[in-house]
């Protein structure tokens, strides 16, 4: 007997990009979820680097393949490009950039706000992007050319950033502020000096605080130290949830951006006064 | 038509501790599930002092004032201390610690481990106590004489601490490491000092925190400037799913303690290493 294939696609039409996107999220989850609050072993792949604690699992590397495997399946000819397993050049103008797990520390720590992130690109900048965090069963989802939704097990509807313009009034997400984990120590008295301006300062959400200010419950994201896998699935959706993302200095974010470093803010103007904040930064 | 009136109990007795909590922890859920992630004003409890924030929303006071509620009628000599409402003595040995929304600096930024917090004392010391996050659907809940349990929409069994006894392998929660926000000078110096120490460290969970060393996914929590509301349901939790809890200095914690400060770790070895780098401090 021969098993059936299915035919891979040549094509991949603008709006399939968010079913896709979708799929390969639920592909992605029944991995991470077989080992969320399990007791995986964990690997500190910066061994080497003494000090330095950058875990990952058998649930990142096991997400990242399923992944990989479905894109290959059906769309032999685009290029993928994870964390865990590196890049796979296409012949195609798209490439797929995966995440299977941002935020793991939070992840073998039983917390729900990691996320998968799966971004596709086409001739290199960010067209869609999902955001997903199957524990609570939230995603964002959004493409350059539309408008970002939200979704949970309950609920779904347009995400749109905040109106927030008023940096006293920001709610304000960093991943980690301290000086010896993500950050250099004059990237560090930068965010610090511009937390104490803000409303309320929350750390350790990775890409689950994006999508936070995608939907309107958090107003700014500032973040040094950041892959491309880290981002390009997240810029797609603020971007249709009518947010702003540049790098510290204003300009545009692209895979080569020095340092890692971001501002996401639900408005312009917002941007702005963080920028003015962080901009001195070398 | 006359109103048909539930009559009130006087007795309470222990195998019905549980029920009683969760029950009142669903009608705490309705009111704080109902202004999360929506458009309530916040207030700062604290405008008074320059540069500190300490936000309450309606949330918080609706759902306090729907659990008193509900105490009152059913156990209207018992005594309630409450976060928001302050507190209303009883005749009873018996008295129930609220904190509505433990966490509100999570629960204003979208973030879903702000928790509920009901503890009932008996004679001043907390005998069972219950840890509730609606969104997610998860709860932590025990009693000083028997085991403790975690429950989620889908499965529920007993809560148990991890049996981590190495500082170097700990995952540790401190709810916020800047001098500025929660901490003395020397308290921030000393858990950083200590945070340097464990494998990972993550900031921003209050209670939930705590849940999850009980569930032996986190393994030590180290706060200061904590209210008596803020830890009284969490104590039986804790010791019923085998943890230690204790003061800085190795103390009991009482409703008197010093700055708020306590440790909480899966198992008295970790504890000890905790209160090493903990205890100097004045």
């Amino acid at each position: 007997m021969t098993e059936r294939k299915l035919s891979p696609m040549t094509d991949l039409p603008s709006e399939q990009h968010l079913s896709v996107l979708c799929d390969l999220a639920d592909i992605a989850a029944q991995e991470s979820l077989m080992g969320f609050r399990s007791s995986l072993p964990i690997t500190n792949k910066d061994a080497k680097k003494p000090g330095y604690f950058d875990p990952v699992t058998a649930a990142d590397q096991n997400a990242e393949k399923a992944v990989r495997k479905a894109i290959h399946a059906r769309f032999p000819n685009h290029g993928i490009l994870g964390e865990e397993g590196g890049e796979t050049k296409g012949t195609a103008p798209y490439r797929w950039v995966i995440d299977p797990i941002d935020g793991t520390r939070a992840f073998i720590c039983g917390i729900p706000v990691w996320t998968t992130l799966i971004g596709l690109e086409e001739n290199g900048t960010p067209i869609a992007g999902i955001i997903d965090q199957p524990f609570t069963k939230e995603r964002w989802i959004g493409t350059v050319k539309g408008t970002a939704a939200y979704e949970t097990q309950h609920q779904s509807g347009i995400a749109k950033c905040s109106s927030c313009d008023d940096l006293s009034m920001a709610r304000l997400m960093v991943t980690d502020m301290r000086a010896d984990e993500y950050l250099q120590p004059d990237e560090a008295e930068a965010i610090a000096a511009l937390a104490a301006r803000v409303q309320v300062t929350r750390q350790g959400l990775d890409a689950y605080g994006i999508g936070l200010v995608a939907s309107g419950h958090m107003d700014l994201v500032i973040e040094a130290g950041l892959s491309w896998y880290d981002i390009a699935a997240c810029m797609p959706v603020i971007k249709a949830a009518g947010g702003t993302i540049m790098t510290w200095k204003g300009g545009k974010v692209r895979s080569d951006f020095h340092r890692g470093r971001i501002i996401i803010a639900a408005t312009e103007e917002l941007a702005a006064q963080a920028a003015y904040h962080l901009e001195k930064v070398a």
